[in-house]
């Protein structure tokens, strides 16, 4: 663990929100890794039925937002729905009177994905609010609930993180997941490698580890990370082809054929099959791309109890 | 109470619909409002779960569909999801069709926002509905959930609503907030003053009260109701910056510190911060804004209710 | 039943997934509709409450969705929510990833509606899903719950399908319900008749029986079942208006005077009302077109409970 990684992290996390990996200690992060093995294992939730979530994406999902859906009703919560297309945000409404609404009608919980970084540092800041946050990703900034699916899965595969070498691979600059990731797995004391096209990289994130090619660290790693391509993002950098993409900075058969035999794929998803990864390796043994998907919402259900925990607690 | 309103009450309200306050007598409105309240005291509900809503909103909203959304979920309804945008609608199917469909379908109670005034009056003449319609607001005629809880806000807030004063401000020709409120308001004896731009003034609604200037009023009132100003609707009628209009019609800082200690502000929401109302206001002490909100879930709680057990009892 | 459709019955059908009606024994599609009709009797599920599902319809439909919803939450069921509008389809995901997602995310059955043919073949070959595949309509294939409705409302009219006439009006080359209605009740030993554009015959459903005009056949049948004409695909036929669509092909008053006392009228809706049938007709006594909606829920409960079911007989 790194001096600069320690001055990150912040004390103040009391599980009552739950918005960014830098506010939770390294036991913060482990109880929720484990609560999660032990949903996964069949344990049942600590907390009463009936309990009131809304799910507020102002950004496209599948996964995030089903995974968290299954998650609230696997606790016994009542979902409100929330579509932004249909709501007073057409109507020029901001984010904290619509946040500040639903908590007025009885939502305990607001899973929140924005396109404004940080988006809950306002919203907290007001102390105006009843409802606890959970961040459900923020612009190019945290997806915290993401980070601990990865970090999960990883824990299962290898029963530790320190020590072991992931490699972190594409769009770091503009991944979220990259973000919190890195800070997590630096913190717990994993050998962080980026690599990807250097338009890419990003001091913020590559600082808490080092920088190589796929190549060079293909043979070395536990895990491969593979970042998903952001086609709608090509304007803000460099344009590649999907085939040029895969064969400059992708996981190709021959790179996957290199791994450790006990190594892992991971991929946040949506892949783009046959770009940064080649197709068929999305099922194959050495991927973990979908139980990351089965992980998540176990997790997921570790924070939504932790959240509905702490608000009794209060 | 005038003789003008006496001749509009029609007493062939059953509770089996719920539409127009223009069929509630005030005993009716009075029981809905009671009935609310005690759901805020924690009574629980005199129906068995497992009915089934359905929630038909044509127009955009966050807060009433939200809002009874939640109060199904109080209720133990089940929840049909209905989104016109992915349905046969758009293949140019009739409202009537779309309804007695979901009624053939199972649902008990259709919760409609829709943008033709009145749309309840053909559904319910053909009398070939066996569901029963709540009406979530039909274009510029009736709110009459919405009423409720204005009506509930004030009785909690002063124990009664004869004699009091309530200023009703802005674009009362196309607000069915007004339209509702004031006929309600002027029967049950309160003083309804009627301020904001000519233009927007409409005799159908101000006939049941007085007309003057804010500031003329503003010293007097008990409630200052501020509708929102519907930027989308502008192009019918006068344009305003935001801060022309609050200088001349809005609730500013000045206006509010010349209301009596007692008055409260109300606004059906979503504010326009900064346009009809100063953006500190909405949350300052004399503020029943998002008391507004909490109150709709318990009101439409004892509308869905009194449905329900109508439909019991026939 | 002929030859020609005795070698299309394939006798894989095992309950687990539903896809098309010609997986489906005579024995298979009777089970279905008894049980439907028990369910419409009052039956009560034979499954535990609690299982998930996901409704993925990627064109739009009101009845088919929101009747499946229904059987849903009759069967105790949990819904997760997909709307492909905000979904990683967007971001150009695949159906199968997409599918195989949610798969992994817990939901149990996932009904899917998709513009492509015979979608599931794919989806099912890879012996990769967890989840079962009921089919909400597939491009212009196959649509086997509405088949299985439109069976119920027959066989609870005559108490038999062998030896009704049955008479399919309207583009048959378009419709799925026209394929798997004519499919199974040639099978079941009913005498189906085609009318309509000769534009719109194609004869690898036409073979299933005979063709004539509405008018030559309207006197003799026992069932007239009339299929909406989608004008959103005029572009790839003849154009009509409505009034010339009706005298010409469509079940006008006088046309309907000429059915026998006992025929019934049925639609899959959403009817045109005016095109392919007289507006009243729709709500007349030999009108069985809300019937079939209510027969929709009865058999899609059976559908549902026969695959969850299956799935814990594995």
């Amino acid at each position: 663990m790194s001096a600069e990684t320690v001055e990150e992290f912040d004390a103040d996390y009391d599980g009552r929100h739950f918005v960014s990996v830098e506010d939770m200690s390294n036991d913060d992060v482990m109880r929720i890794i484990d609560r999660g093995r032990q949903f996964k294992d069949g344990a049942t939730a600590r907390v009463e039925p009936g309990h009131v979530a809304i799910n507020m994406f102002f950004e496209n999902s599948t996964r995030t937002m089903t995974s968290f859906q299954m998650a609230e009703h696997r606790l016994g919560m009542k979902i409100l729905d929330f579509d932004p297309g249909h709501s007073s945000v057409t109507k020029g409404e901001s984010l904290y009177d619509s946040v500040r609404t639903v908590d007025a009608i009885g939502a305990e919980v607001a899973v929140i994905r924005h396109s404004t970084n940080h988006y809950y540092d306002y919203l907290l800041s007001t102390g105006m609010l009843g409802l606890s946050v959970v961040n459900g990703g923020d612009g190019s900034g945290q997806h915290p609930s993401q980070c601990m699916l990865d970090l999960m899965t990883i824990a299962e595969e290898f029963g530790h993180v320190d020590g072991l070498t992931v490699a972190i691979s594409g769009d770091i600059a503009h991944s979220r997941v990259a973000r919190s990731d890195a800070q997590i797995l630096a913190r717990l004391g994993a050998n962080v490698v980026f690599t990807g096209p250097r338009e890419w990289m990003d001091h913020e994130v590559t600082r808490l580890g080092s920088m190589a090619t796929l190549d060079e660290v293909i043979a070395d790693v536990d895990v491969a990370m593979m970042l998903r391509v952001q086609h709608e993002r090509f304007d803000a950098g460099p344009d590649f082809s999907s085939t040029d993409y895969l064969q400059a900075f992708g996981l190709t058969d021959e790179r996957a054929n290199r791994m450790k035999p006990h190594a892992i794929i991971m991929h946040p998803a949506p892949v783009n099959r046959g770009c940064e990864i080649s197709g068929h390796l999305v099922e194959s043994p050495a991927s973990r791309i979908f139980e990351q998907m089965r992980n998540g919402v176990m997790v997921r259900m570790a924070i939504l109890e932790q959240v509905l925990q702490s608000r009794e607690a209060k």
